[in-house]
């Protein structure tokens, strides 16, 4: 539990261990509110996310704990003609965790090497996002009070979604979840996420339509499905509304269904939902809080971390991922976990040939 | 006193007890160091305004609470695509208590229906910006030992300044007032702002130079005079010698003259006038700290508020006010005040008829 | 000690002190993580320097203190249409110290003039930045134990970098040091840097590569090579390998060579060499924190400053530096040192006949 880079990465426990104490930081804030006291949070964003970032600065404050760091690439001088490895050098020393989110895939794994202090992965591009993914467990259960047994429908663009992906491979941990996979055929859950549902002995249905289905949830994961992916905007005019949740849709679930989202919305979810009690992405968003209190504190209290020492073995072998952090900042070791005649990189999980 | 969105809704006494809270707070600072201990404001600045950024942000942390929050729209992703509902439903999860600066009329208010937490305005567009008229009554109240019988010159802007229309109407809510409205003829103030000195039986002089009535003054509120607002270059240039402040002008001042402006400055008070005793703008930033000190202790003990229950009657009456907040995010119910055949916006204070 | 604008300002105890209190604050850092709490920094960034202002906040907030301020010129209300003077008066009205960084010489003279509380000179300019020396000067210290008898080594654009010419001056003030300059001819040390050196009793040796004199050296201070400094591109492509430090040419070093550089750096410095043990910059970044806590904690302990009282010999006589900060901010009074019928002006340092 050095680092938190993906999430799957951690034992069962040390995730139950997280959502268990955020329950008790939510119950008693009070007594938590020095355990971070004389500790400092470095936020480090390369590209703005303002509700992420203040999720992690209220988080540190609420510990007693303190905070500095950037928000905008653009402005920060550390983002111009300096290398991620100095930046994080430097930076760890002054602080005792970071907070780190890149656009850059496998970039919160290339800080990890080479902090003293922990890190905390805040979203490296398209790869991981595994805080969103704790705090949506943790909405599960304190929604639903278990973590198994749940029909779960995810909708929206299930093609391109990190969140749902990464949600999805967290519940295959738990036992007999079953999914419901809701989108057009062009946004469909790729292939990999598929077999890894079967694998965990789940199951999964693809529907096309959300009113379908509905009557059976008792999770409606929502996402945003964004114009762009569509083929033409006549397509997407027509389709959106199949995909978009409203009162009337509402008016076929069970009583007891919770309607998740990310956030931000667009417009998938309409306004008039907000009002209906099983609608908790608002809630879900404070529980972010919480779940990232508890993490900072277990994570902070470790101690200091000596350097990784990097194997030798495959450091001059490239990763063929083009949005790879390796490819721009080319002075990384190479680092893969091999599999039979397979090569995974551990910064950005791109599969390759020996 | 649940939020600040308009002074004028507070009764006198809630004014009266801020302001003495403030004298108390700035006499012994230090017994109001841990007040706001594990506290947290947002600070939510939809536009730049650095100076009552870094005031609130001050306040805070010498009550020994703590600030999150953002101070840049481009850089935000707060402000893209998401609506501000969605922004104050989860920050106010966060926070205990929000400052939302917003350029848009009505934003505050639209903050206050949605917010979690109290909600301190400061400033909405043209509309209000009521700390600043709780600043510039301490200062009076602090440098002239009352808030009745003054003699108040406001000289600059008198048309476009909402400073001053603020300050104006707090002060007809004291007794035996007289206001000296000093201006060119296109800049005068708006007639709906004599009709509410004429009402609270206070009196006003219309001038058009500031020499000949300095030596009346007990209270000069200087501000500041845009050259965009003249009719050519060449009318701005013959006519703002007129409206600056001098040592010259001082000269012909009374001894007990204080001299106040809301900052920032461009060259209607010239340098040479800031050493003069009676000059106190710089204080007036000052004071201004520990006024929002005395609001946001009072405010943010307050318990935890609940969501308005907002009426029916007019929630489908759209406002008139093309600048209204209700005009930009269409999901905000019509919330209007009637009064005869009159209904006046809750949010933007427009009136229309029913 | 009221302000930092100049190390040389201070007396070498005033500099001892802070350089053994630095010491013993990394040692115990406990035992100051209160002594700020209370009290407020101002961090008045006019130019972004995202390193140097962590550096600082971190040294704050350890001291249990909070910080308040801008990074950011552009987006910053404060640097639109309000001159220096009128920034500082309300800021340091709210803060306790300010830390200033102005790309215009003599900025932080300026600020000084104004302030209400201490001020922090964090880089003006090309001018100077004092407390890079003070960290130079306790990284030499901790990693040799002495600031007397060491050969060191300057290697890069020795021309423009105000970092050498300040930690030489500040070496000078000790016993028995000895110079090694390495620079093209196009970048070597100015003139009056040389004649520092010889008033001192100090020694310099210039040459032109950096492989024929590093076996000598005890110290080697590595600075940025920037590209536009050469005639030519094909001179750059030429001469910078000559510059660079590497493995090859570390082989050749002492063991007992420490190499500094104030960071960040281009490519002067080879990635290879960081896992050298005599590699110290990334923890020289680090003492910097340390630094700058003995150094606030020091000057903000002060009585509150009056007004620094303008003589009026020389308050008409203009600086004859196109850069200087009297030449954007008019209404500041001219200071000037008069030393024979020289006169230097006391904001940049620039010299003139009376």
């Amino acid at each position: 539990m050095l680092h938190l880079i993906d999430l799957n990465d951690w034992p069962l426990q040390d995730v139950t261990d997280i959502l268990n104490l955020a329950k008790n930081i939510m119950q008693s804030p009070d007594d938590y509110m020095d355990v971070c006291r004389g500790k400092i949070m470095a936020s480090l964003f390369y590209e703005p996310s303002t509700r992420t970032q203040m999720s992690f600065q209220a988080a540190m404050l609420r510990l007693g704990g303190q905070v500095i760091g950037f928000d905008n690439p653009v402005n920060s001088s550390i983002s111009k003609g300096e290398n991620l490895k100095d930046t994080i050098k430097i930076v760890s020393g002054y602080t005792d965790i970071l907070v780190v989110r890149n656009p850059v895939e496998g970039s919160a794994k290339a800080a990890s090497v080479f902090s003293n202090c922990p890190v905390i992965n805040a979203g490296d591009g398209g790869h991981l996002h595994p805080t969103q993914t704790l705090l949506d467990l943790f909405t599960l259960l304190e929604e639903k009070g278990t973590l198994n047994g749940l029909k779960i429908g995810f909708c929206g663009d299930l093609k391109n979604g990190r969140t749902v992906h990464s949600l999805i491979k967290a519940m295959t941990r738990y036992q007999g979840n079953q999914f419901y996979l809701i989108s057009t055929e062009a946004l469909a859950i790729p292939y990999y996420i598929k077999e890894i549902i079967d694998n965990a002995n789940c199951t999964y249905t693809e529907v096309r339509s959300l009113e379908e289905v509905i009557p059976e949830l008792d999770i409606l994961y929502m996402t945003r499905i964004q114009k762009e992916r569509f083929s033409s905007e006549q397509e997407y005019n027509e389709q959106k509304k199949v995909y978009i949740l409203d009162k009337c849709k509402m008016n076929k679930a069970k009583l007891g269904l919770k309607v998740l989202h990310p956030l931000p919305r667009v417009d998938e979810i309409a306004i008039e939902v907000d009002d209906d009690p099983r609608a908790v992405y608002f809630k879900q968003a404070v529980y972010g809080m919480y779940v990232r209190m508890a993490l900072v504190m277990s994570m902070i209290r470790q101690e200091k971390i000596p350097d990784v020492s990097i194997d030798g073995e495959y450091r001059h072998v490239p990763c063929t991922n083009p949005y790879c952090i390796t490819q721009q900042e080319r002075y990384l070791p190479g680092l893969f976990e091999k599999n039979g005649d397979m090569l995974t990189c551990k910064y950005c999980d791109q599969r390759r040939l020996i």
